[in-house]
């Protein structure tokens, strides 16, 4: 049993590998642009520019086969299975991006910070709720 | 183009239908398990009880059609892009839910609170990062 996701539109980002992505650096980003993909535009209705959002990402690079990964890469950390971790590295490579909306175009979006590769998928959009900053 | 999910588990839930689903009714919603199937299980390591984790699952009662919504149904509301609003019914039906680990279990895990009828399928666990509460 599998289920289809088709992307809604595509990353736009100055980084061409994960090499390339700075970690853990959202003061460095730079804003990036998501394209949408026209016929789900009518999609983006009501959001507004200031707002936090979710953004989520088909990470069409990882390894889907993982389980277990050293945090960060770091060896000299414990193996942690890839659930209490975001590796990108995971049965579905699925991201997610906690980001400011910082400007809405006649074909897409300007977010940040986002950490995703130049051509990434884009699956969905979600508006942050304030009550998850509770926990 | 399209990317392939597999459910790595499944929401086990006393809600059998959307409408039975309490909405933002958080305090009255009892704590669900979510059955972990076993080739999975390894990617749980690490996780703690107590921690704050996201829950990724298909919601797979959603209409995929649709693009524009009444919030929360009410008609009096202007229409809303369901990128706007976390409306089940989107093109990729990814439902987000921030919840709280409270007990590993052998073959899962139980959490609260979980807005998810039974038998949702379960896409992936990510740990919430602190970072995300400062939006």
């Amino acid at each position: 049993m599998y289920f289809k996701l088709f992307p809604i539109g595509i990353v736009c980002s100055p980084f061409k590998t994960r090499q390339e992505v700075p970690r853990q650096g959202e003061e460095i980003l730079p804003p990036v642009k998501i394209e949408i993909f026209s016929k789900y535009l009518t999609g983006l209705r009501k959001l507004a520019e200031g707002q936090s959002i979710y953004v989520l990402t088909w990470l069409h690079l990882a390894d889907r086969k993982i389980l277990e990964v050293h945090p960060k890469g770091d060896r000299r950390l414990a193996l942690h299975g890839v659930f209490a971790t975001r590796s990108p590295d995971r049965p579905n490579p699925i991201g997610l991006h906690l980001v400011t909306l910082e400007q809405i175009l006649e074909d897409g979006i300007i977010v940040h910070p986002l950490e995703a590769i130049d051509g990434t998928p884009v699956l969905d959009i979600k508006p942050y709720l304030s009550r998850e900053g509770i926990y």
